[in-house]
């Protein structure tokens, strides 16, 4: 196993202009980890309750993805969160959150998993990630993703993470929220002296952004006239970056730059359809068809 | 003379996070036909009153640019703004506008100006860009750009505009305005149908959007840590993608495409320091140097 996740594995509602869905499989893992087997092999980290669906875990698993560090706690429920996305959908809006298995929940990586090379840290309490940062040995790209939640409430546990991850993936917002700081450019770079060697900043509909010690590099977003259900955009593309990566073996600026390419793709597909159902039409190859358009469509 | 501007020349009061400035040389012509000049010969078609500097004249006929269409009306005040930004400056606070010389200005392309290939409407009442539209003759590529003041209360002549021109450059809240449709992409699509064959959606510091009938294209803004000044930075794009065009006298679509990229420099330029200070300390060849950076910048 080349990558591993610590996230969330749960079941969603949601609302979008496009419909309506109840109890669909969602959450920070599932969609980071489907995302990432498209390049590559992939283990969770994470907890459900007895009422998760078998037929989801098949799934996960039909995509070889590791189920080993998921724990199934039969007299509990599985983490559900409700939302509804308007306008232009750029941001949820949560109208419930219930914890549920994960209340007191602590991850446990695997004893074959604590040493793999790629890692990556979905959005979670700091006192979590540090609590899964003491497991892992010799991780050779670490990756933490956050949330306005814990900027406001836990900052120094955040920086405590910053200072032991290699990189960090934050929306836009956040990055100004965290440095205090209204140009982009500039909070990347401030966010690069917490800690992180890479810092990836991302813009929903406007694309992303990197820096990094060698440079910066960006990108625009997938050229979509619709967009269905934008949940797990940004975990799908973490994990097309991250399992693209993970594949190469890589961490060079040209790897980073391309990976960013592939998990811009690979979130252009997750946002086209609610849940996993674009993911499942899809194969490698369609992957590799759409970044040869969208190759044209940045290219000058 | 290959490009013709139709705009304002105007003295600006700026206030940015980086200071002050009174009565600085601006407007939507000045920016456009400073920013053009890098590239080819451009005239300029507008108005000033008496009190405009001379030493502001001078500039523009240093860059070759033709002011047989700027009338002064010299018992007249020239058109004056004053502005503030805040926060991320993408957009600005308007404290005052005084139209001055340009109350009941009606705009005259001298005759030797009306065959002229690239032609741009700068922002202006649809009234008066169509009163243009009646003067020009058989221009190659005719683009205008508009705001929404007109949207919310001049459609019908905007939309009569838009059924005349051969392209828009638009910003992207105007476009979903104007069109009622949240999603860029499927907006930038309902644009074509009114007319325009090039549609450019201006996103400020998250870069630019192209639409035309050969496909779609997008380019983020250059990386600048610190933007001082964010005026004119819309007509300084414009004026450094006609003006390559206009060089090239091409409008295939390799050639918008690079355009894109050069207004996307020269725009960086303008921002970088007040008013015009940034254009009068470089040259094509600076351009160039930003350019190729560029090109590393978004190339994966």
């Amino acid at each position: 196993m080349d990558l591993l996740v610590i996230g969330t594995v749960a079941l969603d509602d949601i609302e979008t202009p496009y419909g309506t869905r109840k109890d669909i499989v969602g959450g920070s893992a599932t969609y980071f980890s489907y995302a990432a087997s498209f390049f590559t092999t992939v283990g969770v980290v994470g907890a459900v309750g007895g009422d998760f669906p078998a037929e989801y875990l098949d799934l996960l698993r039909s995509r070889e993805i590791d189920l080993s560090g998921l724990e199934v706690l039969a007299d509990k429920q599985s983490f559900h969160w409700a939302g509804r996305y308007e306008g232009s959908m750029e941001s949820a809006q949560t109208l419930s959150t219930d914890l549920n298995v994960l209340e007191n929940y602590r991850p446990v990586v695997p004893e074959g998993s604590q040493k793999t090379s790629f890692a990556f840290l979905a959005n979670a309490e700091p006192s979590l990630q540090l609590s899964v940062l003491d497991q892992l040995e010799g991780t050779r790209f670490l990756v933490c993703d956050t949330m306005n939640l814990w900027i406001n409430n836990y900052l120094d546990g955040l920086k405590q993470v910053f200072a032991r991850v290699d990189g960090i993936v934050i929306n836009e917002g956040e990055a100004v929220m965290l440095t205090g700081i209204d140009n982009v450019v500039a909070a990347a770079d401030a966010l690069l002296e917490m800690g992180p060697h890479t810092v990836i900043i991302k813009r929903g509909g406007h694309g992303s952004f990197l820096r990094c010690r060698e440079g910066r590099f960006a990108i625009p977003a997938y050229p979509l006239t619709a967009v269905k259900d934008p949940t797990g955009a940004g975990d799908s593309f973490a994990g097309g970056f991250m399992g693209y990566l993970a594949s190469r073996k890589s961490t060079a600026f040209a790897d980073l730059k391309r990976a960013m390419a592939y998990g811009t793709v690979v979130a252009s597909f997750d946002v086209e359809d609610f849940s996993l159902d674009s993911f499942r039409r899809i194969q490698r190859c369609d992957i590799e068809s759409r970044l040869g358009q969208f190759e044209d469509y940045v290219r000058f």
